[in-house]
């Protein structure tokens, strides 16, 4: 047994693994703390050792990993998962770029990749993903038109309108990022009327006839992406459960049938005789 | 080969499809470009003069389609599709009417006619509309009497509102057009309680035996809308996927079990002889 | 042929009920042209005449069914519907009370008793109803045990309140109506947060023990009943589309059987002799 | 028959259940009573004395169950549900701590124990949970990991805003508990734009990137919810109509096969003596 494959037996054991899981979880109350001011006044310096020293756990784990597999490590999305969450906890320690450093918590997310019915749920959502691919290009194409015939229709200027409100149009629809972001808000319903659709009504007073058909739209778009996705899990739960038995009933009436014709036809065939 | 077949070979080539595919996404970036007010002070004529010449290579395939199809053009949904789409492009270059040059944009949505996989999304959303006629057609007669009554109840002046309140009665319920809109936005559930009713409970205390039982009537036609829509997808998965197999199955076995009948039919009568 | 046949063959003529349907959806046109003043101002007269002629013809059809059906016409739930909807349209006639007459928009209702589709829709809501009555029970259980909390908590008196807010407090969970009313609009999840549950909280920070766990159980009970209508509907459109032709197939194969055993006894008795 | 038995027969009479029943729904009325502060003031005595009855009542009969019961009353679910709501109504008495009195209203989830219909569904409702236990787990995670990501984002000052920002910056995301309610708020969609995400965005126009896609994940995480919810109870429904008359055809098949083939190998038999 070489030492990769006495490497991969460590790594592949429960002990080893739960043991990762339990620093996974230690280190999520960990980074919980430190978002306590008082609990960082009192014991900042302890928490921080504490958090580096479970990023290096997972470093030296990580590393283990890529001597063991090497490339076949790379393999698994799984993997590459992992990689990139510890590579993303490394990142800002070299940069101190302050954002980056809320993305640590990410390093949570490892319990996924560690626990095997959570684990499952996600791939249970990666895979329903293809199936909607052709709605959600469609959702993205309604996004991309709505953004721009908002940005063209009510975020290039509004000489009639009252300073506040033009400030206000500017920020809802000046760009057409600004458009995407507002009907996205729209789409989920969040005061799309009160506080975007009657206020430009104000100003167009046929606004309706594009914010109305749009939700319309996209709502539809939306339920029918609902409808999608419970259709394909019914099928795939309905087929894996009565198919087998169904089939093995079948064959079973098949043979019987094929074994009565073949008797019958010995019956004939020694009559004949 | 006619003129006219050569043509019809040559726009149903998978090299033409995808170059008139590229122009489309390329007009769309174009579109996109158009709403940023700093890249048209610096380019503005050449994004401009590039939209013209995107649309002048969507004429030619129209007036070519027309040529070699001739009136059959018009007996495809997706064609008369294009050709409004295109129409309306042209439109607003004749009379310069501003809002019309908004909708230029949803000449992107030829992309769905071109792109087979959308097609088939947008053909899924439209054969599953008439199912939903009769409920449509209920939502409607309910929103029809809850604007009339809206407007008859809230809408008529209000002499012991306060001018402001009185102003907001008068814009959501003044007229039918008015009170129609006002009751999407409560079946949406946007501020129903907090922007409207509550201040319309303000001086019309029963105000809630409106609009309580409209929101509840609304959202349960919205449910079974839905459910109509699931149960209708599900029928057709269901049946396209098992009945093929069932049905070649029955035959197989009534066809094994009619073999049986004849042959055991010669024995008996080979036993009388 | 008696009279009272004849009235009922007159009263179940197509002629007739496209007539009635005909009637129903000209007074919904001139029950909306009511609500417009500036038509009101010019030909006011005329259209209230047409919707006394239009009132004066249900009156007639109705007591002309009661001739024709006599006791029988109150034993379909449709005809009740019918009665019900035109009494209150006579109601304000003799009453003049302001808010019935709004509900005379409520005659355009009998399209539904008129048009069978729109008859079928109705009819299966109805139907939907008793399967959703234990939820229902449960859901005004809920409601009702929240509203007295609610009450109870933060509707009688608040003396750390600011004026503004101890107002608020009374006219959102004052008395058991109000609290039922504001739950109902936070079960709905308008503006549940910054508008009623975030200012609770500025006085009792513990508030959300309350509001959430209320959310998550509406929402969850709801999401249950939409399960159960689904669910439902799929059995009853499942056992109606397959359970005929497996049917017809199975009693075959049987039958065939049974042939094939009756044949057989014969050649073994045949046999025997 | 022992004074055990002849308790138990006693309590599981459908008299006394009956009148159990009976005083559940006299007590929420009588709870109901309670917040009406004019019907307290004139009938406060009688109103409180009849609550204590009730009270009464019900731990007399859990006193009795007990007895008939004793340890095995402990091991229905149900019985533990009735004993920890009496005992939360005894609690206040003694203590007198204000807000565990509105917590007496409890008592009337009573009926959901005495109900056979509302103890179904809320049996359905309990045996559905654990097939969501991955998902809510992953709901967890997620709103973990994004209250602390929020809080490091947004609530840790915020030194160019302006005082009423920051106020609103920490109320928001002050602590980890501030931002995980904030993120419930955001999840449900309510003011989760005009309220809070674009104030925030006034400061850090980025913050997008946080919120929509925690607004996705979330919104996808619950679709699924609801997606295994249907598709599980489908197929409860589906196995428990379907299975048994299909079981017994194909028993009935199977067994008139073998039957024919038995005859066959005994003419077979004859043939050859």
């Amino acid at each position: 047994m070489s030492l990769n494959q006495k490497l991969t037996a460590v790594l592949e054991s429960n002990v080893v693994r739960n043991a990762i899981l339990g620093v996974i979880l230690f280190n999520a109350v960990i980074l919980g703390l430190e978002t306590s001011k008082p609990i960082m006044e009192r014991a900042g310096g302890l928490i921080l050792l504490l958090d580096r020293i479970c990023l290096l756990i997972f470093v030296v784990e990580l590393v283990a990993k890529l001597i063991a597999y090497r490339l076949q490590f790379f393999r698994k999305g799984w993997n590459i998962f992992d990689f990139v969450i510890v590579a993303i906890s490394l990142a800002p320690a070299a940069e101190g770029f302050s954002a980056l450093r809320a993305l640590r918590i990410l390093r949570v997310l490892r319990v996924i990749s560690v626990a095997p019915n959570l684990r499952r749920v996600v791939e249970g959502f990666v895979t329903a993903l293809p199936g909607m691919a052709s709605v959600f290009l469609l959702m993205s194409l309604i996004f991309y038109i709505g953004a721009v015939m908002a940005t063209k229709l009510f975020g290039t200027g509004c000489p009639q309108c009252t300073p506040e409100l033009a400030a206000n149009f500017d920020l809802w629809f000046g760009t057409l990022g600004r458009s995407g972001y507002s009907l996205f808000q729209i789409m989920t319903l969040e005061s799309w009327s009160m506080g975007i659709v009657r206020p430009v009504m104000e100003v167009y007073p046929l606004a309706w006839m594009f914010f109305v058909p749009f939700i319309m739209m996209t709502t539809f778009a939306v339920v029918n992406l609902l409808v999608g996705l419970i259709v394909n899990s019914m099928q795939d739960a309905h087929q894996e459960e009565s198919v087998a038995s169904t089939d093995a009933y079948r064959e079973d009436v098949q043979g019987k049938l094929a074994a009565l014709e073949l008797k019958l036809d010995q019956l004939i065939a020694a009559r004949k005789d």
